[in-house]
């Protein structure tokens, strides 16, 4: 047996945006090159470890997500694996000056993790040499901005309640927000422990969701995720690298431009309850083939989904009620569009109840208009929704998503100047 | 985007032992090939799918590991990246017959899973379609021997108690057990789920406990795991493939030959204490290094440690009370051998109580002779251990694992006939 490498790896190439190209001229940099973004470095990228054969497919541990930038990473660069999402609330103490002292400390450690080096106070070194793609992207709620002492975004409150909601205090709210993601889950926890480490003293733990997605190299890049349901999810997403995501996505005007905002909702899949149904029902719940992902209209994933379509006994093949009809609005003459990137959670039944599992999916949106994009879509669905039926929205937190910083900065320091 | 391959991988080339080869003559066949009989299969494997360019590495969403076989596979076979465990009780109104039919259910699902194929009553067959290196091993427990009128090894009890053991009922016990491990954790999700759907009649959920190791393609393959402690954990394990692992782990003689017995132990990590010693205290825990799993007497990871070695001030360099001498017996002049394949854990910490996870070990071990091998090495590390003061166990089982089962048969066939 050989052991993991265990030298820090030493980015070969470094995509970042210096603080002074973070003008109006770099706009659109960096989304022509999502996707592309990553970069090999250090052992793992080389096949140099001992052990590999000449013949044996290169290595991604070493992969690295540029931390610097225009926007933070995490929201345009492919979706990882695994990602933990962490909802901390600011400890009662803590004032401006504890908020920017956290966060030039929160974003030392995001620099130099996603790297591939062990932050400063790092006493597991060896568990930072896997990057993985690794992406730390940092969130504030209204109590952060609050205790800064600026002002908040009008939209950032809680989502208004809605009729389908089942919330529990132990998924909702907070004053910060980790998303922590990458290829591999070990690289997470360790990103993570060490971030939750050095916000200890300003924060308490609200909550913790890890999720995951198929493992790298399962299926080809790209590809929509499965959700548990077994549905392909993502498809009507917008193409990330367009000028299009950057519409829907990032905030255009005022301190949050090149942020964006997020939405995350923990939503209880009733695995046994879909099971009940059988394919066509299933189908006909979103509006979309379980196989490949085709609206029931017909083509491909990628076909526009024809809505006026109707079934020999005159009905509309895309129901009224669907997921897929409703989420886009077509009967109210509108079409709000977000940004989705879920992950799916599968855990332990809680004792005794005789269920399999705890199963769902931790839905999480970018938009840039909070109220203007993703409200009228929820309320559409809080109306109707033939999925309804089968998922329950059991926690909800809104977050503003600051834009990137430049080296020498951290994150917020615009926004929180 | 892409969608997932939908269609069920098609084993090319399936490297199944025949009931014909079951004798002894078969002995070994498996083991020089173990950590070669990985198959590909399917879509996923030859890039056929549309998005992947020429130069995309081969995807391995499509590897099957062969199901039947001399032994259960999820054993010697590689360990991927996701597996979930579970313990089942048997419902009370199941007989002999009920547990027959619920064998002979699981081992035709387990069957179909592992080569890409749905299941009979899978609902979802989008899901089955990348096994991804997919194992599912079944052990049981006394009770479900009882059950089946059938004599128990005498050795298929719980641990004797430990002073160590702080066990949770919910961690603990158990009739059936499941292990279900695949390079994707989306597929292990879903096997599991139509494991557990089949299994319902029979049985009720006790326990269920997911874990994780680093993805495929992260570090080279074969690499020793690195716990949550920033430790590689696993070095001293005697190599898959050879006489010796078999001389270690599959039990000889009687209705179990070709099995072996299964400790699974749930072992809470305190990394805050961890957090608190330094790099010294910690080698000195284990008696190895941090940085490449090398004995403290120096070498490389696969040297032979020298207990002998004393420092300049005449202590033993490989202390006294580290886990890895206690774990060897050196000092009462013995040397049980066990094979471990831990999992690790991440979770959400219990609310309220100021902990930043609830992290911790799935420590798993198969060896032939429970009572001679792993008894002896645990009430040594019981009596005194350094590693006892950031560890606790807090769930405890043990299994007997049948051996593996040729086409056309049940797991556990020979030993319930
Ligand atoms: C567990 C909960 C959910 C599941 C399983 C789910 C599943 C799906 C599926 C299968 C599709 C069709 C394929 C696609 O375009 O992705 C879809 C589309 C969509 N969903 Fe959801 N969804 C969930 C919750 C939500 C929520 C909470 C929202 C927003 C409030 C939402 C908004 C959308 C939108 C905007 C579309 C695209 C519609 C279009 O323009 O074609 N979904 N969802
Ligand atoms: C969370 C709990 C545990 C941790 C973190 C842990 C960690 C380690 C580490 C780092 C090593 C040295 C490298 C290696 O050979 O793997 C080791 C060795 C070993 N451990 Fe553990 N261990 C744990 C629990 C146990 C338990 C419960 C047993 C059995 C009762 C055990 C038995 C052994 C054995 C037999 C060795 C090899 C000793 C040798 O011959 O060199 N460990 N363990």
């Amino acid at each position: 047996m050989t052991s993991e490498d265990s030298s820090p790896a030493r980015p070969g190439r470094r995509q970042l945006l210096r603080a002074g190209s973070l003008g109006a001229g770099a706009l659109g940099v960096g989304a022509a090159s999502i996707g592309l973004d990553r970069t090999l470095s250090g052992r793992g990228a080389s096949g140099a470890s001992a052990s590999a054969s000449a013949a044996a497919p290169p290595l991604h541990g070493g992969e690295t997500v540029p931390f610097h930038g225009e926007h933070q990473a995490g929201i345009e660069t492919p979706a990882p694996a695994a990602a933990t999402f962490v909802g901390l609330d600011l400890r009662e103490e803590v004032d401006r000056e504890g908020v920017l002292r956290m966060l030039r400390l929160l974003t030392d450690d995001a620099a130099r993790l996603t790297r591939g080096e062990p932050p400063l106070a790092d006493t597991e070194p060896e568990m930072a040499t896997q990057p993985a793609a690794l992406t730390v992207t940092v969130g504030f709620g209204r109590g952060l901005m609050e205790r800064a002492e600026r002002a908040a975004p009008s939209w950032l409150d809680p989502l208004p309640p809605f009729g389908i909601d089942e919330l529990q205090d132990e998924f909702t709210g907070g004053d910060l927000m980790l998303q922590v993601a990458a290829e591999d889950p070990v690289t997470v926890s360790h990103a993570l422990r060490m971030l939750l480490k050095d916000a200890r003293a300003f924060t308490r733990v609200r909550w913790v969701q890890p999720g995951f997605r198929r493992s790298p190299g399962i299926v080809a890049p790209g590809s929509t995720m499965r959700n548990l349901f077994g549905q392909l999810d993502g498809s009507a997403n917008p193409a990330t690298g367009t000028p299009h995501f950057s519409h829907v996505v990032w905030i255009e005007e005022g301190p949050f431009a090149g942020g964006t905002s997020m939405v995350i909702r923990r939503i209880r899949m009733d695995m046994d309850g879909w099971d009940e149904v059988d394919r066509t029902a299933r189908e006909q719940s979103t509006g979309t083939r379980l196989d490949d992902g085709a609206p029931l209209s017909g083509g491909t994933e990628t076909s526009a989904a024809d809505f006026e379509q109707v079934s020999a006994n005159g009905f509309p093949v895309i129901g009224e009620f669907s997921h897929m009809r409703r989420a886009r609005g077509v009967d109210d003459g509108e079409h709000q569009e977000i940004f989705r990137r879920p992950y799916n959670y599968d855990l332990a039944p809680p004792p005794g109840g005789g269920a399999l599992s705890e199963s769902g999916q931790i839905f999480v949106s970018f938009q840039a208009d909070l109220l203007g994009q993703f409200l009228p879509i929820q309320q559409r669905l809080d109306t109707l929704d033939l999925l309804n039926r089968w998922t329950t929205p059991i926690g909800s937190a809104v977050f503003a998503i600051p834009p990137g910083c430049a080296e020498g900065e951290h994150i917020g320091e615009t926004v929180l100047r």
